[in-house]
C-alpha cells in the first residue's frame, strides 16, 4: 500500500509520508510557463492536459508521497452557474451572493456535466502515477462549505468577510440554505471524484477560524461530518483529510465529530498541544511555517525537527500550515523533502 | 476593592465584571461627535480631555466595571520618533521600518516626555471615575512588540504581515534588537502608566498567531514574560492582562510561561478547552463574538450565556473576542451588560 494511504488510515508511518499545500504552484518555473500559455486561470483548472501537468510537476522534481489534485475550491461555485473570474494580483472575483432565490437559482442539475474536465484531469494523473510515479497517491478536494460560501457571499478574498458573518447571523435561513446546497453538492462532486481515481480526499476550510465555537460547531463541524459520513458509506476505506484552518482550540470539537480519519494543522497550531486534544486514532497533518521554509537553511531545519518530535509515533502526514509561498526557492522543498525522509 | 481588580488577582466574582475592547468608539454618537472636533487622529489620542471624555464616554452609560484608556498602539513607535498618520477608511500609516539603523536610531530618550499628555489623561479619568464611578477600574495599555513590530515594519496594518515574518526569519538580529527596544520602553510606558493612575495593564497582542509555535515562544511569549516580570517587580500586585489573539492552541504555553495574571481569549477560543489548557491560577477574559453583540437579541444572548456557563468558579472578565464594531447598535451593549449582570 501506498505510504500516503497507510498513515491517512491509522498507521504511524515513519518517516511520515510527505506532501505540501501548494506544491503545484508559481514557486517553480515550469509551472510559471505552463501557466502562461493558457492566461485565463478558470480555462486552466478545465483543461485536463495542463491541469494534470500542473499537478505532476512537484511529483517528477520531488517525488512527493502525495500528489493534490491542481484545480481551485471555486471551480464548485462556478460549476453551480456563479461567474467567476481571476485577476493578477487581485485574487478571484464572484458576483456576490446575498438573497436565499440566489441560493434557490444554484444549478445543482448540471453541475457534474460542469466539472467534466477536472473529473478527466484525475484520470490523466492517475495514469502517469502508475506508469512512474507508483508510491505517489492522488488526493481530490473541496473547498468545505463554510469557505466556499464565504467567497460566494464576499465575491472574492477578504480580510474579515464581515458580509458572510453578518448573513450568518443575521439570515440563518439563508446562511444554512446555502451551507445545505454545498455540503450535497460537495458529496458528490467528492464522490465523482473518488469514482474518477483519487485515492483520498480532502476539505480545505481556510475560514474556519473566522467563526465562534458555536458557530463553527453548526456550519464547520456539521458539513464535515455530513460530508464524512456521505463519503465514508459510498466509498468504504477512501481517507478523508479535514483542514479546518485557524480553529485553534476548536481543532478538539472538530477531531470529536467531523469524522474525518486526519485532521490538518495550520501554521500556528502547537502539535504538542494538539497531541493532547486529539483522539489517539485520529491522524494529524501540517504543519511547517511556510516562511521557514521560504528561509530554509537552519530556521526550516529546527521548526521541521520540532513538528516531527512532536509527532513520533502517531499516525501523521508531513506538509506545511498553509501553502507553499511563490518565491519560495524549489531547492528548499527538495531539502524539506530529503531531511524528512532522514536522508 | 473594585470587582473587575478583585477577579484580575484571581477572585472568581460573580456575576463577572464586564468591559468590551473598543467600548469607546465609532458605534457611540457622542464618540463620533467628539472626533469631529479633532480630525487628526493622532492630535485627539494626545489631547488629554478629549481623550479622557472618549475613555469615559462608555462608562457614563452603561457603567462597565472596566474602563480602558482611549489611546492608540502606535501612539509608542510614535513617540519613539517614527512617523505615524491615520487616513479615513485606511488605517494607520507608518514609514516602513526595514533596517538595523532605523532600529538603532528610535529616540528612547524623549519617549515619556512625548506620551506626556497620555498620563495626564489618565489623571484626568481617574479624577472623574473616583467622583462619579467609584467601581470602575482604569486600565492602561501597550501593544505587545511583536504586533507594534508588524506595524513598523510593514509600515501599516496588512492581512499577512509577509515583510514582518520574512525578516524574523530572514534577519533575526536586526528583528530581535526591534523587539529589545519595544519590550524595555512598554515596560517604562506601562510603569508611566501605572505611576499616573493607572489600577491594571492589557498586552495587547494582535498578530501574534500569526507566528509558528517557536517563533510564538520567541516573539510573543519572551517579551510578554520580560515585561510582566519587571512591571510585577516596579508595581507588585498591579494585575496584567494578555491577550495574545489568535494563539489557538498556543494559548496553553502562553498561560504557562508569560506570567501575566490573566488572559484574553479572542472569538474562536473555546472556553472549554481553554479551561483545560490554561492552569487553574490563571484568570481568563473574553470572548463573545462581536457579531453576536451587532446582532444582538436571541444570538447575543445565546452565545454569551454558552460564555458564562464554561466560565463558572473561575477568575473571569466578561468581554468581547475583538473590538465592538461601528454599526453595533448601543442598546445592544446596555442589554448584554444586563444580561452578564443577570438583571
Amino acid at each position: 500500500m501506498k505510504r500516503l494511504l497507510q498513515a491517512l488510515g491509522g498507521d504511524a508511518v515513519w518517516p511520515p509520508p510527505i506532501w505540501l499545500m501548494r506544491q503545484a504552484g508559481r514557486y517553480l518555473p515550469e509551472y510559471r510557463q505552463l501557466r502562461a500559455e493558457t492566461p485565463d486561470f478558470v480555462s486552466f483548472c478545465l483543461d485536463p492536459k495542463r491541469a494534470a501537468d500542473a499537478t505532476l510537476q512537484p511529483i517528477r522534481r520531488f517525488g512527493m508521497d502525495g500528489a493534490i489534485l491542481f484545480s481551485d475550491i471555486l471551480i464548485l461555485p462556478w460549476a453551480l452557474g456563479r461567474d467567476l473570474t481571476f485577476t493578477e494580483g487581485h485574487g478571484p472575483r464572484l458576483t456576490p451572493l446575498r438573497a436565499v432565490d440566489e441560493v434557490l437559482a444554484l444549478d445543482k442539475s448540471r453541475f457534474l456535466d460542469r466539472v467534466a474536465p477536472v473529473l478527466e484531469t484525475i484520470g490523466l494523473i492517475r495514469s502517469e502515477l502508475a506508469q512512474k510515479h507508483p508510491e505517489t497517491a492522488l488526493i481530490g478536494f473541496v473547498g468545505a462549505p463554510f469557505t466556499v460560501a464565504c467567497y460566494m457571499i464576499e465575491g472574492g478574498g477578504s480580510k474579515e468577510f464581515a458580509e458572510t458573518r453578518r448573513m450568518a447571523a443575521a439570515s440563518p435561513g439563508t446562511f444554512d440554505q446555502l451551507i445545505a446546497v454545498l455540503t450535497e453538492t460537495s458529496i458528490d462532486y467528492l464522490s465523482a471524484q473518488i469514482a474518477a481515481g483519487a485515492e483520498a480526499v480532502m476539505l480545505f476550510d481556510s475560514w474556519a477560524g473566522l467563526l465562534s465555537p458555536t458557530g463553527f460547531e453548526r456550519h464547520v463541524i456539521g458539513p464535515a461530518a455530513r460530508i464524512a459520513a456521505a463519503i465514508g458509506q459510498r466509498h468504504p476505506g477512501v481517507p478523508m483529510i479535514g483542514f479546518p484552518r485557524l480553529a485553534g482550540t476548536m481543532i478538539a470539537a472538530y477531531a470529536e465529530q467531523a469524522g474525518v480519519g486526519t485532521v490538518g494543522m495550520d501554521t500556528a497550531a502547537d502539535p504538542r498541544v494538539v497531541r493532547r486534544l486529539v483522539p489517539e486514532a485520529t491522524g494529524l497533518q501540517g504543519n511547517l511555517d511556510p516562511f521557514a521554509l521560504l528561509q530554509g537553511g537552519e530556521v526550516m531545519e529546527r521548526e521541521a525537527r520540532a513538528i516531527l518530535d512532536a509527532m513520533n509515533n502517531r499516525p501523521f502526514v508531513f506538509n506545511l500550515g498553509h501553502g507553499v509561498m511563490p518565491p519560495t526557492p524549489p531547492a528548499h522543498v527538495a531539502a524539506l523533502v530529503d531531511l524528512v525522509r532522514g536522508r
